[in-house]
């Protein structure tokens, strides 16, 4: 079953969204409108936006209050990825060309700040003070998350905590975020925010493991790019993490991973996800990614039984499943 | 006189915006701080915190409510340099490395962000809707502006249109903004926030013209970086495209600036700089800088009579004088 299968009730507001987020950047500007469209056209699971709708379930839900929340969260993910491109050297992304392989970096570069200030714009048109706050946050923290990446690339020493503190303000934050601002601006009370945006963190780590796990050992198809792009470009995950615990593989593996920074990156890596393969790293990532699964559940408990709980809920078990 | 001089009444309020403006950059994260700081350092006018602190007094000016506006817009203006510096290849800015030559583009491009995310959480703590609303647009109008500079680098055909729209987004909005928002946080009427909105966009407009022919005609000494680093590296400014108008200099200077371009800023540009300064084209900039200093006094002068009143006057006379 695919993801999308399960709001398929949200069909209809989803297409909405689509048309919002398009609409929100196609003005003021030919090149910036193209480069941004581009990078919307290519895809993704417009993750955040669903959130957003069913946590406003939660609440009075309206569209069009849902909208000025749903296309912000997912217009700063996207900036957040355009300029993770640039830094990546990356030339597809969703099996498309980037931003930055299409124009340049520079283009790039800017197309990511100008979409950052739509999506304020378009949040700011709320006038809720607290919206404001907490996004403005969430974009210092997602910073923050991505200059640790960057200054632990290739850095074999680093821990699980580095690990989860890094894709806790890298991914889990702005799911949270999306779950929480959604139950806020549908004036849901203060406890059912809480309980979503706690949902929202643990669902967002899980994810973020597994999308790491499937980096590595899913197919070119199913994540659009070849696998091992992360140890490619230094970024050490916790299956790898994991991997370099097991004494059985540790010094082999380091070697691999010494390979691979000498030659960039551009070097095969099959000797080294097959070492992260027979560890017992695996293992232990899989049930780190269902205890964040559980947690989610665990939110989800005392919310009102509503189709959106189902939703949620069925999504969690999704992200908790094998995929590779 | 110097213009730091002309706001000496404000010093002790400067001196606590630069102590917030490094606490704001100085925490969470250790490399973020360090390029933020090594930023901050390197110096700068703070002319837009000199702005919303003298629009404040006409309103009721509370130090602690100014520093949240001021702060986020050096901080604004900041990461904005640090992302031009990016895509400028520059290696110093006033005198000193700058963050992209010390670090990496890496860090600059993140940096940027970081300091984005922060003027914005500041600006929010405000709980004023209306402030995050226009920082949003400024934001979105500066990066339009930034991105218009690059498409039209080595663009000669461009026009005084072209030029005037650019530095109005690039420069004098965040002037203008400044100036209405210290105005508003200090909740002064609509109309004497309207007013200094008015003075500020003229102020800049002035400022930017006065800049770029500095760019051209001043000393190394005077403006931190060799003279002739605008049209080097492409960026075709009001001085040049009047001087492309006279026909006595058009083909020669085509034909230098053809030689820059080709040699991708790495070749001597004196010759290009005299050609510009023997044009009709420097006295036409500076009647048209003149003439946006004579705006910004008309602005100004239904403006209750206060010795901020003087102040801004006085910035204005200043922007308006030869400098080089």
């Amino acid at each position: 079953m695919k993801l999308l299968d399960m709001y398929a009730k949200l069909k209809g507001d989803i297409t909405q969204i689509e048309k919002e987020l398009e609409r929100s950047v196609t003005f003021e500007h030919k090149l910036l409108s193209e480069a941004s469209l581009h990078l919307l056209k290519a895809g993704g699971k417009r993750l955040r936006p669903v959130f957003v709708l069913l946590a406003g379930k939660f609440g009075r839900y309206n569209l069009e209050v849902m909208k000025k929340i749903a296309v912000p969260l997912e217009l700063i993910h996207m900036a957040s990825l355009v300029h993770d491109d640039v830094i990546d050297d990356a030339a597809t992304r969703r099996g498309q060309p980037t931003v930055k392989a299409k124009w340049d970096n520079r283009v790039a570069m800017y197309t990511g700040d100008y979409i950052f200030g739509r999506a304020l714009v378009i949040a700011t048109e709320l006038g809720n003070p607290q919206i404001h706050q907490v996004l403005s946050k969430a974009i210092v923290q997602m910073g923050i998350g991505e200059m640790e990446q960057i200054r632990y690339f290739f850095n074999t020493d680093q821990t699980l905590r580095h690990y989860l503190l890094r894709i806790r303000r890298k991914t889990a934050l702005l799911i949270a975020v999306s779950c929480q601002l959604g139950a806020i601006a549908a004036d849901a009370d203060r406890e059912t925010a809480n309980r979503l945006y706690e949902y929202g963190y643990n669902v967002g780590m899980a994810f973020q493991i597994r999308d790491d796990l499937l980096d590595l050992f899913g197919t070119e198809k199913q994540i659009g790019k070849p696998p091992g792009s992360d140890i490619r470009q230094g970024n050490i995950t916790l299956p790898v993490i994991l991997a370099l615990q097991d004494e059985a593989n540790r010094e082999r593996l380091l070697v691999e991973i010494a390979r691979i920074r000498e030659h960039n990156g551009n070097v095969d890596t099959r000797e080294a996800i097959e070492l992260i393969k027979n560890s017992k790293g695996i293992h232990v990532a899989e049930q780190l990614a269902a205890k964040y699964v559980e947690k989610a559940l665990a939110a989800l408990k005392e919310l009102p039984s509503l189709p959106a709980k189902k939703n949620l809920s069925d999504i969690a078990h999704f992200v908790g499943k094998r995929n590779y």
